[in-house]
């Protein structure tokens, strides 16, 4: 994953992990330095992953972790390249080494390091309103427009002939060329991500970021989450209208038309030249095909083929909806 | 009800409220005081109450107050120490009433006491972005946060450890502790009620409060409405998710998790443990009860038992509903 | 229609329309001026109009414009007086005369003619609250208040008596007697209407403007985008609750009630006295008669006749809607 924006604190040692896990282990020598956590498919040689559920048996089998969080169960479809770190549960486990390499991936306060474009070296280089801020580690290309009370908070790369909106909030954003943001838009904050307690709900790191790539619109009202441990993107030349929620991991293709209101929740991907009419609903982790169009108001429960044409809640083919709804 | 913040302009003579709703009446001695105006449980001697439905039979006769405005049919149902004020229409004449008690229940004009923090007792006590405004009547607890261009305008009282993004506006609003609120929110307005009428809708007065408990969490974009004659109430430990509606007098339980796009409409009340998936919307003065997971999308339409799953518009039996469409 | 706002560039020679086109014509006489570009009902003489469906041959065949964008097939229903010009995409043409008459109309960066109201000949008209920026061509009534944060961006007008919210954005709007704009919406930005492209999505031009008529309220987070060709219209005393979304071309009649989270998309037509529960989302182009009821979270895809109740997706009668979902 494209990750050029949280830092990362590591290496550790793994007696450091296993500390903030609790755990003792005979098995692994403790003084081994861990660089990174990342994916079973991302990681490298003295990395730390992690492997929950047997869907990703390929991906385990073939990872270049030195190190892996999974349980008593999965530990025998890792390599012998790869050194099980034993847990009960895999995502809260995950959760607590995350927040150890990426601490500041858990909390979203406002960035206290923005200052008023003026006092910064984008005063005469970029078009902007009044009482625009800019936060650290922020660049942006020729030729941009930041409308009046936007807030540009860390860590956003904004490429040429952008034009942003007034009133919108963004951080942890990579935006390509091209790229027009509308007014009163929040885009790049964690996504809705945490391990339920009854005492204090515990939230998950989220070191993904959000991609929008050339040529996209993002409507007024709009919010895009950052993702968690992949990215959110929006492909090249699609359009969201006003008051679109797009969750944490959401991919979303090129050429997709998006009208008002439509959510997608987190971790669905869909692929290019697909219609979404407005108020429609598309459940998380779902895979949505090419050249889909789905008709306003739908909600979308499965997985939709490519070319495909839905209806209804749940979503099925329009027209059969249509000839069981005259 | 908690009310802190909307100030009493009572006590007044029974002939001042007899004026308002232009009546006369031998009945009543126009010389005694009525202190203030109160639902039919929570009134006390020399308050005011209302009764409007036969639904409200055994509070009303139980009512401690001595004055109800009410109707010729319902007056018997009342004990003798409450004198009926008789109108044709009830809920008018309260309105009327509750606006003389309390006429900044009404208009919900930008507060102009809010003033710039740095020039507020609390400049050293929080830390707070650019540009944020600070209005009468307001208190901070220890340790908290307010972001970027944030207005806190008057009648809210914040509690410690709180975190509160940018772009929000806060009013007549009480946080406990641990409560993050996210960036372009909206909490404490007045709700969505009024008197329809062809030529000038006339608005009824909102005399309660927001009151959103410990550790809850309020994501970006979201509305929150403050009650009408009752509190609006978020449960302790409750996570709403981007872009959601909650709108007056709705009080929600403890740990209940609220999906993007969720809509709750007035005066509904929501248990604890209830799950919600995003773009569920939620009718007007429902009950639901606790453990209730509710699916993304759907629309509720009538109670809902504690334990229960449900699905589809009108919201069902999650099982049903799936099997009637495979 | 009404357009108050856009400065029209023209007149033109037909020569220079031709080359927008890149057309040649034998038929027309290059040099007469065309006045400007308006749909076939409100054209004059010396107008240039567009005719692209059959659905229009009544108003085609009464225009008053001497020319008008068609196709081969249509050209035949035009009276003498309009002289065809002949392309084979007539929306697409339309677009780019449209933009060369009205070049303002496509994009919508920041108004960087905003400025401070203090700077402004409001300062001491306008009882306003900090930060608030005024662009221009804007007129404000009398006894008027305007929140913190917000920016009334070029193309305004407002009546006497309105109150305007906190964070709010609002162009091209013509906003009439006492009305009401709450907090963080955006109005008067184009709509969500270009021509898809694979390489980058063309804008069309929005030449409309929104109205607002007197005593209208408007709920916090709404968007309502300005009209393409015509205008965007909300009707007296109508009232809208928070986050609902209103697209380009809408008109809403008067004494209409419309709850949290609707959406309307574009060109739908609603009468008066109607009546929308939350969420409820109705499609672009539809009909919608006086005094009707939709049932919260109904989908409304057919036109609907006056007095009619309505539930479900599609919406049904309320009756058979209720029958068949016990």
């Amino acid at each position: 994953m494209s990750n050029p924006f949280f830092v990362n604190r590591g290496p550790f040692k793994v007696a450091d992990i296993l500390k903030t896990l609790n755990l003792n282990s005979n098995e692994i020598d403790e003084n081994e330095n861990i660089n990174d956590i990342k994916d079973l498919l991302l990681s490298d040689i003295n990395d730390i992953t992690f492997f929950h559920s047997k869907k990703y048996n390929d991906l385990a089998n073939n990872t270049k972790a030195s190190f892996c969080i999974t349980t008593e169960n999965l530990k025998k479809i890792l390599p012998n390249t790869c050194k099980p770190i034993i847990v009960k549960n895999v995502l809260l486990a995950t959760s607590a080494v995350t927040a150890k390499f990426y601490p500041n991936s858990i909390d979203d306060n406002f960035d206290d390091t923005a200052n008023f474009i003026d006092k910064t070296i984008f005063k005469d280089k970029v078009k902007s309103g009044k009482n625009v801020l800019i936060g650290d580690n922020v660049s942006i290309g020729s030729n941009c427009m930041i409308g009046h009370n936007t807030i540009i908070e860390r860590n956003v790369s904004v490429g040429n002939n952008c034009i942003i909106g007034s009133n919108t909030i963004i951080r942890n954003t990579l935006i390509k060329n091209n790229v027009k943001i509308l007014d009163n838009c929040v885009i790049g904050k964690h996504g809705f991500g945490f391990f339920p307690d009854s005492k204090a709900n515990e939230r998950y790191p989220h070191i993904g970021i959000v991609t929008i790539e050339d040529y996209c619109e993002i409507g007024c009202g709009s919010t895009i989450d950052r993702g968690s441990m992949s990215n959110t993107i929006i492909g090249k030349n699609t359009y969201l209208d006003n008051q679109v929620h797009i969750a944490h991991n959401v991919k979303i293709g090129e050429n997709c038309i998006i009208a008002g209101q439509v959510g997608i929740a987190g971790s669905a991907i869909l692929g290019k030249n697909i219609r979404i009419g407005g108020q429609a609903g598309i459940s998380g982790h779902l895979k949505i095909g090419d050249n889909v169009e789905i008709a306003g108001g739908s909600g979308v429960i499965r997985d939709i083929s490519n070319n495909s044409k839905v209806m209804g809640y749940p979503a099925k083919n329009i027209r059969n909806f249509l000839k069981e709804n005259k």
